[in-house]
């Protein structure tokens, strides 16, 4: 036992202060807004599971990286390292209770012991959301949608460089190599194209030809597709089927998709890119990243695609249906980081707009009486509670990053014979000051 | 490795499926919303942090029921179980960058490996609100205030029974004791008074009188003043002081709490009640609890008091000031199913309005695009995305909660011939019918 405890957090654990608390929720905000206009409705899991649930077949990266241990009544328990597995078990789980297709999202912290070292946090927020048990282009599209004017909102609107969305088709991928005869490497294959961008034409070329020699040559051909979305999709679709004519059902699918971005305007946003695969194994249909214009380097903001069965290890063999989806994940902190280096974050310390200085303390209640009238308008009003020198709370409301600060008159206010309080409006940022009375104060902050 | 993992979840810890999760957020959104239009901010703290800063200086319930491990990397680490620990080690640590006072509010998940068999989980959620920094009656007041309008607006405002505060002065309790010469005794009174309301008057004066023998009477006497407040805190102040004409500084400041009260027309939500004492040690001075009127039994639903030094066990002895402040907690779980049993929850499973059904899935995009014109004026349209028989896109819709559903007519559309889509609009309730255009959608639908 100590007297003294040193203050301090765990390696890559952050505490966020109030201006970063503001940012990251206002931000968060905006995404919920978003999803729930499209109909998407939160769901909410334990952060703590068995081990078994999180770990299902195992895994070497995560098994090393999870935070896992015994409690107290010796079961083997772990912390989520992401929100798709625990997704998959609620889906499983509580598929009689559910209606489909269902369309969640849910925002909540996850926890990897990462290496530090590379930037990486070791708690962090994911973003997810999914549409499961519909296998229609158009929830693919909707997906997307979603994406591009959740990502629009919270960088900027139009006054931004605006965000491109590359998306893929993996199952017309997979038919192209199976044509090509090289299935039996295609994850290898897919791996090596993922990693394009960041090792360039030259060793993806040399790395390709290591796994299946000469073919190589087609694989970047493919990839490397150029022109319209319908000439792009015309060379995609002939390497898959040999045919000029004929659309293989994956092709009728992004073709599909890109009607809807026709029909919805948002074409611009889109690009068919043969060369994003992702490296995970579970995506079997649509697949897609996002950029923002602006700082395309810091990489994908927003990933994902569709897979085929999200509850299979959590249902027993031949017991229920298979349930497939299409879903994404924001990168919360990859985002906010970005949004920082654009400037486009807009740091608050504070939600109030107005604040009440303390001249008397004994006046405080007819303070609150007046900011009460305030905050039932919506105007959010908060009251100093200290009786200290007026310059003092000029220093604390323009750290609080208040424009407007409402300074009782001393003296002019007696509760028992009645009299009101008299004000002078002081501009926080011109320094002006001018007299008011209570209904003059509610007229002028209600415009 | 196995090929199938039953789904399943730890004892003690829930899912939220939508029409749940949805309730439970309203009401944080709510709580939010009041916290800051009185200037209250957000801060975040990690979940898992050093054991001994959580556990301090040890003590017996805690640390029996603590998640607490070692990390990879061979750290000893605990879940938090309160959010107060985390923050007091927060404010000793952040203290040059913050300004005071400090007033936040933190609605995060806390762990503790209780005994699930009270109907308690392991798992839930704690809402605190502090004001750090001040030491005025006005501060005091504050929270008594954000308390009132936060719990009756979640409760159900004006329509529900309303909600009643208890609140007192530690201090001043402090003051009678030591004039009984008792003190020595104080926190087995304490915390036999906190029992009061559970154990009865008969029980309670036995334990009394085990404790300090026939001083048990003016205990009784105290804790049991009747009469209005000036009554009251007149008997009080006389026990504490024996003078009927001085007041001490502790019933000054109940004298200007109740002042402020009588300010701001809240004088009928309060009570001053001599037998809250909250059993824990740290309270100093006014300490409150808070019920629904409609359900007391349910005991307190959000509970507080003023304490003395937050940062102690952080600040190296005499290397900084200390922080006394002023706080709450509401009791978020016990809220919700207090709500319940009084039919108060308005049970959702979806935050849309309006669904457009799916006629022709190639038609999408320009669902999509009728409905991206509604979700501009804030109103949410879900799309149906998948061409199944209207009769089971009724049941959808209805399944959640959907009022309206907005059926494209077959083959109306054209992209090609730009030819647009005509629309019967269904009201699910009524199941009545009307044939309208996108504009006269729009126009209905903007009322």
């Amino acid at each position: 036992m100590t007297d003294y405890i040193e203050p301090r957090v765990l390696k890559g654990f952050r505490d966020f202060l109030p201006s970063s608390e503001i940012a990251r929720r206002d931000i968060l905000d905006m995404l919920e807004k978003s999803f729930r206009a499209y109909g998407f409705v939160p769901i909410d899991t334990p952060i703590l599971e068995y081990a078994d649930i999180l770990l299902g077949k195992g895994g070497g990266e995560t098994e090393k990286q999870i935070y896992r241990f015994m409690d107290n009544g010796e079961r083997d328990v772990a912390m989520r390292f992401d929100l798709t597995v625990p997704f998959a078990r609620f889906m499983a789980q509580h598929r009689e209770e559910l209606y489909l297709p269902f369309k969640r999202y849910h925002i909540a912290k996850v926890w990897r012991g990462e290496n530090t070292q590379r930037g990486r946090y070791r708690e962090f927020i994911q973003c997810d959301f999914d549409i499961v048990g519909s296998y229609s282009a158009a929830s693919d599209f909707e997906i997307l949608l979603v994406m591009k004017n959740s990502l629009e909102l919270i960088s900027g609107g139009d006054d931004s460089g605006g965000i491109t969305i590359r998306f893929n088709h993996r199952g017309l991928f997979n038919r192209f190599l199976s044509r090509l005869e090289v299935m039996d490497k295609s994850v290898e294959i897919l791996r090596t194209v993922d990693k394009l961008s960041k090792i360039g034409r030259q060793e993806t070329e040399s790395l390709l030809k290591e796994q299946i020699g000469d073919k190589a040559k087609y694989v970047l051909d493919y990839i490397e597709a150029e022109g319209s979305f319908e000439e792009k999709l015309k060379t995609l679709n002939k390497a898959a089927t040999g045919s000029d004519t004929e659309k293989c059902p994956e092709a009728e699918c992004l073709y599909l998709i890109h009607q809807f971005m026709l029909d919805t305007g948002t074409e611009k946003t889109f690009a068919l890119d043969p060369a994003i695969t992702r490296g995970l194994d579970y995506y079997t249909g649509i697949v897609f990243e996002s950029f923002l214009n602006d700082l395309p380097d810091i990489g994908s903001v927003c990933s994902g695609g569709r897979y085929d069965n999200l509850v299979g290890l959590y249902t027993k063999p031949g017991q229920g249906p298979s349930v497939g989806g299409v879903g994404t994940s924001i990168g919360i902190d990859r985002l906010i980081a970005a949004l920082e280096t654009l400037g486009r974050l807009n740091p608050k310390s504070s939600y109030a707009e107005i604040a009440i200085a303390c001249i008397r303390e004994k006046d405080s209640g007819l303070c609150q009486a007046l900011a009460e009238r305030f905050r039932a308008k919506g105007i959010f009003c908060e009251v100093f509670l200290d009786e200290t020198k007026l310059q003092k709370q000029y220093v604390l409301a323009e750290k609080k990053g208040l424009e407007w600060l409402i300074i009782p008159k001393e003296e002019t206010a007696d509760s028992q014979l009645k009299l009101p309080l008299q004000y002078t409006l002081r501009n926080l940022k011109t320094r002006e000051n001018q007299e008011k009375s209570e209904e003059e104060l509610l007229s002028f902050f209600s415009r």
